[in-house]
């Protein structure tokens, strides 16, 4: 079975950062004081997630949550970029896949917007660089967007007259603003300022009482059982590539309709097979169905199955209840600007 | 033709109601005041639209609004109430025929939700007592939300655990009130809210500058030409049935790609054939595209060719621009509470 060829390299690599941890854990002092612990594994949100490449200004703001509720530049008038990351369900969609234009099914679970720019990339396998380079492709994502080409998109936006000012704004330094470009790079900006403060980071930032006695011991939980490898930082995951399914394939656990190759389909190299970004795990309670095909609906069940195949361990009742709770503690506030529904500009 | 049945009836009919129009039209003095003459056609909104049969309290507004987003109660899971009048758009979907769900086309265009609970019936033919009626209707409604049975979706209301508050709260009398009809007068109690008042009631109640010189010369027009006749009351429209095409066929001017025989499909009278309700024209200016089928694009196509086929009438280039003009002035205000996207209660 080709899906074993590496698993004796991983499995090391495995044993090699848990020892690490282990290590760590022991210079740290164990359970003596979980917040200093937590503090070196993870870091609370900043207010922005900035970029060097797209300096985000309030123009760009502006424009970039009009853009994101945009459906007539879609091919069948049915698509927004809200459509799949609607902020009324955490900006996530609910759905096992998407479904964009004209029924056409996306090939993996839509993943919050929230949080998303600090990610080292877009979706789940390094196929979109980052927000804005997402925002660009999916436009003409045949199972998205499915426009025929960026020049479409461009002609559309060009004959609703209130963009003309709008980009002109964000763009001033443009002669031409109304570019596909910027469009990536307004709804980039936008989505730069959706974070989700939450109890865990109000934790972090040395309230002890902003995590209750139940989620404190399933922190503890995550750091023990070596969740954290993955699941660390500001995020709680987002920062690396991993194979889904070390210790067994996943398909044993999850209810997958077919098995997805995960980044091989990017790179074609059979290291990469299997292998996924990892998703973060804020708000990680409101963004059900779990998984990169959403094949999994309860969270309980999500953290059992990561258990036994990424960690090789049976998870206890007790212990996966603790991990719930403290993955409750990761659900944020979502920003009063951020639900107010902008009012897209009409044709005449 | 079976078109021209009743073409001679309705022409008396329509006779006799310019003919009042013009004796009242001389009583008022004619151009003295249009105020006070358009006082005699046209109400303001009121704050919210009274219901007999739907008391409208915060608590059903507040669900209401949330219902209004919920997707997991349509068969595939992608349509909300939401989807087919979203508020960036205001509360119509851009579209010539709303996309329900699995891609099925609805049989005509969205009406705004805005100011529709203050109408005779929802919808376009008659087959909608009221806006609670339409929200009841569309969760099983083929093309729309597609589901089995009101069951079906009472069943998935009673797995998100969320709802049981919000219900027992709207509906504190009820002992069990996950129930299609609390769903429906919930929605309903949200869209009786759903009004947006305009520089047009500002007129109304005195301020004249609130239309500018154009306008008052387009709303001028709007009464001596008789378009009040049907578009006149606080919705200017959206009081009676009216046969769309009373001078000629409907579809010799519109772009309509098959002939809907309108309130014929509900009553399978000969007389109802071509029978419409009468569109109200608040907002306007933003729900493009126009008529029954979406079949026209620009505001000032759709008022010359109301001209041609319901009045007979050749409008002038400069009439049209005036129409146009006092028509923006219908466009209303959206209440800040209404713009705030709420948050759908999590199934776990």
């Amino acid at each position: 079975m080709r899906y074993f060829k590496n698993k004796e390299v991983v499995i090391l690599k495995w044993i090699i950062s848990l020892s690490i941890l282990s290590f760590a854990s022991v210079v740290w002092g164990g359970n003596n004081d979980l917040l200093i612990q937590a503090n070196q594994i993870f870091s609370p949100l900043p207010k922005v997630m900035l970029s060097e490449k797209n300096t985000v200004t309030p123009e760009k703001i502006k424009l970039g949550k009009i853009l994101l509720y945009e459906t007539r530049i879609s091919v069948d008038g049915t698509v927004s970029c809200a459509r799949c990351h609607p902020i009324s369900l955490y900006a996530a969609d609910g759905l096992k896949k998407s479904i964009g234009n004209n029924c056409k099914v996306n090939p993996r679970n839509a993943p919050t917007l929230f949080n998303a720019a600090g990610q080292i990339s877009a979706h789940w396998i390094g196929n979109r660089v980052d927000v804005e380079d997402q925002a660009k492709q999916s436009v003409i994502g045949p199972p998205s967007f499915g426009m025929p080409s960026y020049e479409a998109v461009e002609k559309i936006l060009k004959e609703i007259k209130g963009y003309w000012d709008l980009f002109n704004k964000a763009f001033p330094q443009d002669k031409d603003p109304i570019h596909v470009d910027n469009f990536a790079k307004a709804i980039g900006a936008f989505e730069r300022t959706l974070v989700t403060p939450s109890p865990f980071d109000s934790f972090l930032r040395g309230n002890k009482k902003a995590l209750t006695e139940d989620q404190q011991r399933g922190l503890n939980t995550l750091i023990q059982m070596g969740c954290i490898t993955c699941h660390s930082g500001t995020y709680v995951g987002g920062q690396m590539y991993q194979k889904f399914g070390i210790f067994e394939p996943y398909w044993k656990y999850t209810k997958s309709e077919k098995i997805d190759e995960g980044r091989y389909d990017v790179t074609k190299n059979e290291s990469d097979k299997y292998i996924f970004k990892v998703p973060i795990l804020r708000n990680v309670a409101k963004t059900a169905p779990y998984f990169h095909d959403g094949s999994v609906d309860k969270l309980i069940e999500a953290v059992l199955i990561m258990g036994k195949i990424q960690l090789g361990r049976n998870i206890t009742e007790q212990q996966g209840e603790d991990l719930v709770k403290f993955l409750t503690s990761l659900t944020g506030v979502i920003q009063e600007d951020v639900l107010i529904v902008p009012i897209l500009p009409s044709r005449e």
